[in-house]
C-alpha cells in the first residue's frame, strides 16, 4: 500500500481504506493544487452519471500502458456493489494500471446518501482532499507517468458530506478530463457540466465520449469544444452489457471488454490526445516558470520600484482558493512535491478579500449579472442591482443622515466625489468663491485616500506624494495619539511634541475600554483633546487665514499611512469640535446655525479600507459613535472580487447641488458607473457578511475578546474583537524585536523596532516578511509591509486552523 | 388558429405551423422580453431530456384549469413521432388547456439533427422568437391567465439552427420553470442546468421534479434551492409507461394518467407554487413600476442635475440583450403589450458596449476568472490573465515604442497615471523642480480626460469643471479645425479666429482623403498648421514663461467635449512640432537631443473612448500615423462588461522611474489593480474583436465606404469606414435642421442648428432625442446628447437590420 496505513473503519477491499476523521480540526493543513512535472495528474468528471467515466479512464490507462508508460487510477469515493466498483474494473481491464480506492460505499447511490446510510465514519472533505494530494504526491515519487482521479456521478453529484464534488475537489484544481454524454440529451448535459466546471475556475483539458451515430453528440460537441480550443475524442461505443448473468454470458462480456480496450486504446485519436495532454502539462509548468520574467518584461507594477527587481521577486499565482494563492516556485526543493504551494493571502489581496478566493456564489452572481445585463447605462436609468445595493447599503450603514448613494469604481474615485461634495457644501454655506481662494481640508497626519491627484492633495506631504509633480497638499493634518499594545499592555501613546497639550501616555486594561467613548468623553483627556483641536483650528483660520471645506478621516485605522491606530477619542473629539463650533470656520453669521444635518464642516469618513467588517463591524464609524455626513466604501464592498465604490451622502448635501443650472450638478461619472456585475456581487457579499454577523459566525472571536484584554466593560452592545487571538497579541507585544502590536477585526499589525527611525522606507519588517514567506510544511505566507510595520489581514471566512498556523509562524519568528 | 396563417410547409397537425423563413433579413424586428400583467408566461426548461417536462407542464395546467383560470401551452419546436408529441399529450390530458405547437419534427432527436434530416424549411431563430412573442402577445389579449412555453430536451439542447436553446430563447427572458431530474445523477444535472440558465441571466422561478424515495434528489435539491429562495415542489412519480401497446394496456395507461393528473394537480404544494408564481409576476411588475421613484429616492446620479427630475425621466432597465435594453414603462399604451420593450442602446451604454449585452462568452469568461482567482494581489505578483492581456494588448496596439502595461480601473485613473508618467519624464529631462514651478500640459480645446481632479486640470475651463472647487486648469489648449459633412460635402472648418493663421475652410471629396495624411503632410495647410503651433508654443514658453510636461490628445474625436472631429492633419502637426522641436520647451542644451523614444514632450494619447475598434480600427493613433509614447485604453477594453483600464508606455518612460529610491517609483495603484475578472474578459474581448476585423466581419461596411464619399484614394491599407451608411450621412447633412454630421467606426454624430449658440447646455438636440425615444413599432432608442449634438453609437456586433431601422428613424425625424 502506497499511502499511510489502513485504519479502523476500512472496508474489506484491498487498497481501499478510510481516512480517519478523528484527527482534531486544527491538525489539517490546507490542500494545495496538484501539479507535477513527472506525473500528469488529471481529474475525470462525467457530464452525468453512467456516461462511461470508468470505461473512458480504462481506455486512457490502457493506451498509456501500451506506450510503455505507467498509469495509475485513483477513485477517492466509490459507491455501488463491491464487484462493480470502478477500481475493480480498472484492476481487471487496466493492463497493469495501478489502482486505488480511498473510500467505498456499497449502495449505488450518490455518496451523500450512501454516507447517511452507513454507520461507519465518513471522511471529512479536507481529509479526503489531503489523502488524494498525498497519494498523488507519493505516486509522483515513483515511476508513474499518468494518473486519473475519478469522481462519482456528475460534476455536482454530492460528495460524502453532501457538498458538490465540483466544489469539494476545487482546491486541487487538477486539469479536467470531461467524459461527455453520448445519449439523447447529452449535448445539453455535457455543455452544462462544462459550464459548471468553468464557473469554478477549472481548466477542462480534454473531452471524451462514445460515438453514437444516431444522436451524433460527438459531432455537435466536437464543434462546440473546438471553438474553445479543447480537443474532443470520440471512442467506439463499448460492448453492450450482457442481459444475463450466467457464466457463459459473463465470459463473453469479459472477452468483449478486453477486445474493446485493445481496440479503443489503439485509436490514433487517443494516442494524439495523450500526447496533447503530455504537452499541455509540460507547457503549463514551463509557462509558470517563465511568467515572472515575462511579467518583468511587460508589466509596470503599481507602487513598485522596479530598480533592482528580479523575476524571482515576483510571485507567480496559478490560481487561488479560499484564503490561499496557489503559487509556483515557492515549494521546498523536492522533486516530487507539487509545483504549486498554498500561500496564505496575508494582505487579503491588498485589503480587498472578504469571502474567499474563487467563491462560487460570487462567481455565479457575477455571471448572472453579466448574462442579464452586461453593463448598462446608468445616467438617467436604473437597474435592479444598483437599486438593491443602494437600499442594502443604506440599511447596513445604519446612519440616519444618509440618503443618497453615488457610484464610482474605486476608493480613490469615490473619495474624489466625497471631496467634491464636501467642498461644494462648505463653499455654498460660507459663500466662498473657490476659484479665487484656496479651500483646504482638515485631516490627520499619515492619512491616505487614494492615488488620483485630487485626493492625494487631501494627504499631508509624504513619500507617497512628494514626487508627484502636481501634488499640492491642501489642508492641515493633525498629529494624534496612537493606540498599541506594548509589553502586554494597551497604551495610548501621545506624540512627544503634543505631550504638553494632550498630556502623557496612558494605559488601558483592555482594547474595549479604549473604545468606551461614552465614559471617556467626560475625561480630562477629552477636554485636552478638544481644546487643542479648537485652538489649532482657530489659529489656522484667524492667523493664517486658512479656509476649510471638510473634515476627512479614516476612522480608527489609517491604513496606507502605516496601519496607524488612532485613539478613537481623538477622532471623536475632532468631529465634535468641527461640528460644535461652526464659528471657527468663518466670521459670517451664516455659520452660527445649522438647520440641517451638518454643522461646521461636513464630515467625510473614508471607510474604503475600514468599513464593511474589515474591523469586525458593518461600519468603522460605529466605533466612534459618529454619524458622518458622507462615507465612502469600496474594497470589501464586492467581497473581494471586482472594483466598485459607493459614496453615500446626506439629503442636505445632495440638495446643495440642486439648481436650475445643469453646471451646478455633480458632474462626475465614470462609464461603468454602477456596473451591474459589481452591484450584484456587492449585494450578495453584503448580505452574506451581514448574515454571518447575525448568525453568530463571529461569536467564537467575540467570546475570546470579551474577556480579559479585549473586554468592553459593562457593554452588551457592539463588541471590539478580532480573528487574531488576544494571547498572540500579548506575547508578540512582549517580544524583544517588537515595538508594538494591535489587532482589530481581521487586521493584525506588528510594528518592529527600527533603529533607522521607521517610516515607509524602513526595512525593519523585511526579515519577518521573509520568514513568513518561507512558511512551514503546511503553507507559506504572502504579506505586505509598510515600513517597519508588518500587517496580516484575513478574510471574514478564514478558517481557524489556518489562522492558528499563522499565529504559530509568528510566534516562531518573533517570540 | 390564433396566430397568422398556416403556410406552405406546414405539417399536417392542427394548430402546428411553420414560420415562413423567406422573409427578407431586414424585415425582422428585434424580439423584446415577455412580461404581461394579465398573462403569466413562463418557459419550461428541463435539467435533461426525458425528465418529464410535459408531465410537469400538464400538472401545472391542470391545476390552473382546476382553479377556474385559463392555461395555455406552447411548444415552439417539437420532435418525435406525431402521436407522442408533447402538445398532443397536453391536448389530451390538459383539462382544456389551449395548446399550440409552432414547428414539428418527426424524429425523436435533437431539433438540430431533425432539421438536418428534414427537407422542409427550418424556421430562423429570430422568426421562431418572433412567433413565440406574437403568440403570447395575442394570448395576453384573451382571457388566458397562464402560459407555459416548453423547450425541447435540456437547457443547452440545440434549437433547429443548432444554437443552444438557452441562448436562442434568451431575448424573451421569460421566468423559468425548471424541471429537475429525479433519477440517479439528477442532482448534478439539475444544478448544472440551473447554473447554465443563471449564466445567461435567466430568473429560475420554480423547480419541480418527481419524488423518488430511493435517490431522494428532491430532498437534496429542495435544500439547495431553498438557499437560493427558489421554491421546489416534488410531484408524485407518474405512472410507469405500459410495456405493451395493445388496446387494453393503452386504455389502462390512459386512465392511470388521467387519475395521476387529477391527483397531482390537487397537491397543496402545487396550488401554493402557482400562487407564488402569480404573486411573483405581480411583484415583478410592481417592482418595475416603482423602480424609477425608488431610484429617485436613493440614487445620486452621475453627471445629472436632479433639479426638476421626475421618476419618469429615469429609464427602468429590466435586462439587456445584444444591442437592446428591455425597458419598462416605454411600451405604447396597449393592455396586451408586453410590459417590456426593446430599446436600442444608442449610447453604447456610455461608449462602453462592444460585444453586446448579456454576451454569454464574456459572462463565462468572467465567471471562470472569478472561480479560478477571485481577485488576487497584483503588486509583486503575476497571474495569467494580466500577463496575457499585456501581451495581447501590446500586439494589438502595434506601436514599436510600447513596452510596459500599467493597470488601473477606469479611463480617469488611467489618464492620471499617464499624466504622472508624462510630467515626470519631462521634469527629469529638463531638470525642472515641479514642487517649485507649475508644469502644464498642451492639449486641444474641448478635450476631456476624466472626472478625477488631476485629469480635470488637463482640460480647458468648461461647464464640466468650472464649478469644481479644486479645479485649476493647468495647460494650454489649442483651438483646431473641425471635420464635418455639410450639405453633402466633407469639410474641414477653420474656426473664425484662426482663419488668418490657418487659412480658410476646405472641402474634400471623401472622408478617406481627409485621412490621407501622407499626401496632406506636404500641403500648404500643413505648413500653416505647423507654423501656427510652433509660434504659439514659443510665445507661451518665451513670453509667458510656461513650462510644458506633455502633449495630451484624444486622437480624431474629442468625445465628452461634444463629439468634436478634429482635422487629423492638425493633430499630426501638433505631435510633429512637439517632437521635432525639443528646443521650444527649454533653453537648456539637454533638450536639443533625444537619444530615446521621445523627443520634445512625451505624447500621450487618450484612447479611452476612441481606441479598440470604436472608430473601426484597433487604435485611433493609426489614423494619425503617430506612435504615441503613452496610450490609455478603457471602455471597449472589456467589450463593455466591467471597468478596467491600461496605461501603456515606452521603455524609456518606464526607465525614468527607476532609482534606488523607492519614492522615485510610480507610487500609484488601486486595490483591484489588474483584477483577473477584468483581464480575462478583456483578453476574450480583444481577441474577439481582432478576429472580427481579420475574418472580414466589417467588410460589408468597408466596401460601402471605400467607394464614393468614404473612399481613401489610392490606398489598399487601413480603411476609414463606419457602420453607418454614407447615404444616410449625405442625406442628414442636407437636412434643414442639421448643422453638420459625421460618422466613423461605430460613431454617428449629428450637430443640430442651434440659435442659442450650442455648447453643453444647449437644448437643440432634445427634440430629436425625444423622437428617437418614441421609436417605432419595432423598438425605441436610448440616446445621449451633448448640447446641440446627438450621437448614436453601436456595438461592433450590431445587426444590420437594427442599424437600418435606426437610420430610418433618423431620416423620418430629420430629412
Amino acid at each position: 500500500m502506497l499511502f499511510g496505513s489502513s485504519e479502523g473503519n476500512c472496508t474489506s477491499i484491498e487498497d481501499c481504506f478510510i481516512i480517519n476523521s478523528s484527527r482534531p480540526l486544527n491538525a489539517m493543513a490546507p490542500v494545495g493544487a496538484g501539479l507535477w512535472r513527472t506525473l500528469r495528474a488529471h481529474q475525470v468528471y462525467g457530464a452525468n452519471t453512467d456516461v462511461g467515466k470508468t470505461i473512458v479512464s480504462t481506455v486512457l490507462c490502457n493506451a498509456i500502458q501500451r506506450q510503455k508508460q505507467r498509469a495509475a487510477f485513483l477513485k477517492p469515493v466509490s459507491t455501488g456493489p463491491l464487484g462493480d466498483a470502478d477500481d475493480r474494473h480498472m484492476k481487471k481491464y487496466g493492463a497493469g494500471t495501478l489502482t486505488k480506492c480511498l473510500y467505498q460505499f456499497d449502495e449505488p447511490v450518490s455518496p451523500h446518501i450512501a454516507a447517511k446510510q452507513k454507520t461507519k465514519t465518513v471522511p471529512r472533505d479536507d481529509a479526503l482532499l489531503a489523502a488524494i494530494h498525498k497519494t498523488l504526491s507519493q505516486w509522483a515519487r515513483t515511476e508513474l507517468d499518468f494518473a486519473l482521479v475519478e469522481t462519482a456521478g456528475g460534476v455536482h453529484s454530492p460528495g460524502p458530506n453532501g457538498n458538490s464534488q465540483a466544489d469539494l475537489y476545487r482546491p486541487l484544481r487538477l486539469p479536467i478530463v470531461l467524459v461527455a454524454d453520448s445519449r439523447l440529451g447529452g449535448i445539453s448535459s455535457s455543455i452544462s457540466a462544462y459550464e459548471s466546471l468553468l464557473v469554478r475556475g477549472y481548466d477542462v483539458q480534454s473531452v471524451l465520449l462514445f460515438r453514437d451515430d444516431y444522436y451524433q453528440n460527438h459531432d455537435y460537441l466536437g464543434g462546440f469544444f473546438r471553438k474553445k480550443s479543447i480537443p474532443l475524442v470520440s471512442l467506439p461505443a463499448p460492448p453492450v452489457k450482457p442481459s444475463q448473468s450466467d457464466a457463459d454470458s459473463l465470459a463473453r462480456d469479459e472477452e468483449a471488454m478486453f477486445s474493446y480496450y485493445r481496440q479503443a486504446s489503439q485509436e490514433d485519436s487517443v494516442a494524439q490526445l495523450l500526447e496533447e495532454m503530455k504537452i499541455k502539462n509540460v507547457e503549463r509548468i514551463d509557462r509558470l516558470a517563465e511568467m515572472s520574467s515575462r511579467a518583468q518584461d511587460l508589466i509596470w507594477y503599481p507602487f513598485t520600484q522596479h530598480h533592482g527587481m528580479r523575476p524571482k521577486d515576483i510571485t507567480v499565482i496559478d490560481s487561488a482558493h479560499d484564503d490561499f494563492f496557489q503559487t509556483y516556485g515557492t515549494s521546498p526543493v523536492d522533486a516530487a512535491a507539487s509545483e504549486l504551494r498554498p500561500t496564505f493571502d496575508g494582505s487579503a489581496s491588498w485589503w480587498t478579500q472578504g469571502l474567499g478566493h474563487g467563491n462560487p456564489d460570487l462567481s455565479l452572481s457575477a455571471a448572472y449579472a453579466a448574462g442579464r445585463y452586461g453593463h448598462v447605462m446608468f445616467a438617467g436609468a436604473v437597474h435592479e442591482p444598483a437599486l438593491t445595493l443602494a437600499d442594502t447599503l443604506l440599511k447596513t450603514l445604519d446612519n440616519p443622515r444618509f440618503a443618497k448613494v453615488f457610484y464610482t469604481d474605486n476608493g480613490s474615485t469615490g473619495m474624489e466625489v466625497a471631496l467634491k461634495m464636501g467642498l461644494r457644501v462648505a463653499c455654498d454655506r460660507y459663500g466662498w468663491d473657490a476659484s479665487k481662494e484656496q479651500i483646504s481640508i482638515l485631516g490627520l497626519k499619515g492619512s491616505y485616500h487614494g492615488d488620483t491627484i485630487g485626493v492625494m492633495d487631501c494627504s499631508d506631504p509624504s513619500v507617497y506624494n512628494q514626487k508627484v509633480e502636481w501634488y499640492r497638499g491642501r489642508g492641515h493634518w493633525f498629529d494624534f495619539p496612537l493606540v498599541k499594545m506594548v509589553d502586554g499592555r494597551w497604551k495610548v501613546e501621545v506624540p512627544a511634541g503634543l505631550r504638553q497639550a494632550l498630556g502623557s501616555d496612558s494605559e488601558f486594561e483592555s482594547l474595549g475600554t479604549i473604545f468606551d467613548l461614552d465614559s471617556r468623553a467626560n475625561s480630562e483627556t477629552s477636554q485636552l483633546y478638544k481644546e487643542y483641536i479648537r485652538q489649532t483650528i482657530q489659529d489656522l483660520v484667524k492667523k493664517q487665514g486658512m479656509k476649510f471645506g471638510a473634515l476627512i478621516l479614516e476612522p480608527v485605522i489609517l491604513g496606507a499611512g502605516g496601519m496607524l491606530f488612532c485613539d478613537p477619542l481623538f477622532q471623536r473629539c475632532l468631529t465634535d469640535v468641527v461640528r460644535d463650533h461652526p464659528d471657527l470656520f468663518t466670521s459670517d453669521a451664516v455659520a452660527q446655525t445649522s438647520d440641517g444635518s451638518w454643522s461646521g464642516l461636513p464630515v467625510i469618513f473614508d471607510e474604503v479600507f475600514t468599513g464593511l467588517y474589515r474591523l469586525g463591524r458593518p461600519t468603522s464609524a460605529s466605533f466612534l459613535g459618529v454619524d458622518p455626513d458622507i462615507a465612502v466604501n469600496a474594497k470589501l464592498l464586492t467581497g473581494g472580487l471586482i472594483p466598485l465604490c459607493t459614496t453615500v451622502a446626506s439629503q442636505e448635501i445632495f440638495e446643495t447641488f440642486l439648481s436650475p443650472e445643469k453646471s451646478d450638478a455633480l458632474l462626475h461619472g465614470h462609464s461603468y458607473t454602477a456596473h451591474p456585475v459589481g452591484c450584484t456581487v456587492a449585494v450578495e457579499s453584503i448580505k452574506t457578511m451581514n448574515a454571518m454577523n447575525e448568525n453568530g459566525t463571529f461569536d467564537q472571536y467575540k467570546t475570546k475578546w470579551n474577556k480579559g484584554a479585549g473586554a468592553f466593560p459593562g457593554k452588551t452592545g457592539p463588541e471590539v474583537w478580532s480573528v487574531w487571538s488576544p494571547d498572540l497579541l500579548h506575547d508578540l507585544s512582549c517580544a524583544e524585536s517588537v515595538e508594538g502590536v494591535f489587532a482589530i477585526g481581521t487586521v493584525l499589525s506588528v510594528s518592529l523596532k527600527d533603529t533607522q527611525g521607521g517610516g515607509y522606507t524602513s526595512n525593519a519588517a523585511k526579515g519577518l516578511q521573509q520568514q513568513l514567506s518561507a512558511g512551514s510544511h503546511k503553507f507559506n505566507v504572502h504579506s505586505r509591509v509598510l515600513g517597519n510595520v508588518l500587517y496580516l489581514m484575513s478574510s471574514v471566512t478564514s478558517k481557524t486552523e489556518s489562522l492558528q498556523e499563522l499565529e504559530r509562524l509568528l510566534r516562531t519568528a518573533l517570540v
